[in-house]
């Protein structure tokens, strides 16, 4: 069974897991008819709206590509668990990562996401905050609903393990907004950043789908290995396309990671190899006119090549993790076809 | 034993979980020199100023009170339990509120609390929504840490509690934040908002010390009811000290909750009533120079006596609750006192 076959049976259960947690919220909330009438669905439907769900014609690439539960569930699978039985805990890592992209959003003062406006630019700061922290509160509870059918040790240590990758997450995030207020940092700086921003969450998600299988400590700590190198590899391989991706010379210019100064990895090498590039970036404001000069310059110092050697290295870091973490199956293949298509997108 | 004394023993013991909760979540991060010299204690560094744990000076008014900790510890005692086994939820809790006051500062605008800047004011909003998210990481990480001492089983059930309650108290920020966008809203709506923002985070911390202590499900639901009567009654004295207390009147007029229009219950019940003080208030903005006439027409409209009369009901039930929680003890005198210093303080 490949990929895709997975897909189509584990989505319609990942947003069937996570509508019914958000509408168990509203339950738990005293009914006050008079207040519906004017407060709307409240908090849950800014939730709904994030998640995709407002509209029917709100498509998946809309909705959020569902990575981490889908890497949790195979995970499960692949440990010889049966998925179904890891959906709490699937729908808790989906809820952390879109309370996080909400809180995000207002941080960055994103106007728009997935095409469609941000949370706080249509319900204002205060209340995205509030939707945020909901959103983190149902996936702290979502992880501890494993205690009904695996026991509460198995649900304690799944929270354990969520808890931690929050902490490297907010600490990730502090990285990543403290960066923006320096002008430059050494490239060792760059990887606790996206450790945390981008690691520790997929680690998570591999490591409590193998917790749930059944998978041994070892075995479990390899998943976490996967996600982890995973989510570098992507993150690596996301700066890569941010300046020799297909729109990235050929689209808008004053979009470039070059103009924004962003702490990028290509960039940050350059920047320590102190050669052509440095000397050009350390001066003078980038301007739209220089980025195509710059790229060159890059190229030249060997920033592009760093840069994908690094996101190899990694990408096979992770396959190496997942054929250690558990034998040959169905479930197996599709996490190898899972890493394959995050790793080798042109966009 | 009163009060007094259990506050000597409790209070140093809460701090001191607090600080271990707060500095290992620091050990858990990778460490980075260069780093640190310059982005200091980071995120940790913002909570414990907030935590009041900046300046040995910082006295423990500056601090908060700590009156969610200590309500869990005694009613854990009160229960039969040790208090001391009760710290991971009682740091949890008091985690909990000052993530939520964090993020209510951003979302009020708030410059100062407890005479000092807040978060926010020092280092911006961006990385104080994160600081609240990592507090909030670290209440609920802290409550499951009572499995190591009680068992999945109590951890898993005190985590629900927790949970429940921040669903609660989201939505009540919801309903406050939203109640400030409208002209009116019927006395009915009140209670939602309080209960969400006081009567939820109190009845948390009280039957999760039942439930620590030992105490049976029925009693555990008493505590609840106690520490909810006690937060309701808390908030409507609270109202009722912003038009009658020691300062409402000789202090500022122009920040009287009748210029800012605050649905506080003394005006939601009088406009409810439709009479003299509603004809004034509907049509006009109301001026610092109004305030006192206004006061007066509060007054013969009933509006303090059902104000106080409400309060004293509250009051009431919760002390009835309580009686019924546990049997007399030391650890249960001491909660009655603290219920009535909470209830007849004057400012």
């Amino acid at each position: 069974m490949h990929l895709e076959s997975f897909l189509q049976q584990m989505l319609p259960e990942i947003e069937i897991e996570l509508k019914r947690i958000v509408d168990e919220s509203r339950q738990q909330l005293p009914s006050i008819p008079e207040l519906h009438q004017f407060a709307g669905d409240g908090l849950n439907g800014m939730l709904g709206y994030h998640l995709g769900w407002d509209s029917p014609n709100v498509i998946m690439e809309m909705k959020g590509k569902r990575i981490r539960p889908v890497l949790l569930l195979l995970a499960c699978q692949a440990s010889g668990g049966d998925w179904k039985a890891a959906l709490p805990a699937a729908a808790a890592v989906e809820l952390v990562h879109n309370f996080s992209l909400i809180h995000d959003d207002i941080q960055d003062k994103s106007p728009l996401r997935r095409g469609r406006a941000t949370v706080w630019k249509k319900w204002g700061e205060a209340q995205a905050i509030n939707a945020g922290d909901l959103m983190f509160t149902l996936a702290n509870q979502s992880v501890t609903r494993l205690a009904e059918t695996l026991g509460s040790d198995t649900a304690i240590r799944a929270a354990n393990l969520l808890h931690t990758a929050c902490i490297h997450l907010t600490h990730g995030q502090f990285l990543d907004l403290y960066y923006e207020t320096v002008d430059e940092i050494p490239m060792s700086a760059y990887w606790p950043m996206v450790e945390g921003k981008t690691g520790a969450l997929l680690a998570c998600s591999a490591q409590i789908g193998g917790l749930v299988g059944g998978a041994d400590e070892a075995c479990q700590n390899r998943f976490a290995e996967f996600g982890r190198c995973l989510g570098l590899a992507f993150q690596v391989q996301d700066d890569w396309l941010g300046l020799w991706g297909d729109t990235a010379l050929t689209g808008k210019p004053t979009e470039s990671d070059l103009v924004s100064r962003k702490k990028s990895l290509p960039i940050l090498y350059a920047v320590e190899q102190k050669q052509l590039f440095y000397q050009r970036w350390k001066h003078e404001e980038i301007l739209p006119a220089d980025v195509i000069g710059l790229v060159g310059l890059l190229e030249s110092d060997g920033a592009q090549q760093y840069t994908l050697d690094t996101a190899q290295a990694l990408t096979e870091q992770a396959l190496t993790a997942l054929e250690h973490a558990s034998p040959p199956s169905d479930a197996r293949l599709a996490l190898f076809e899972l890493a394959e298509g995050l790793l080798h997108r042109k966009s």
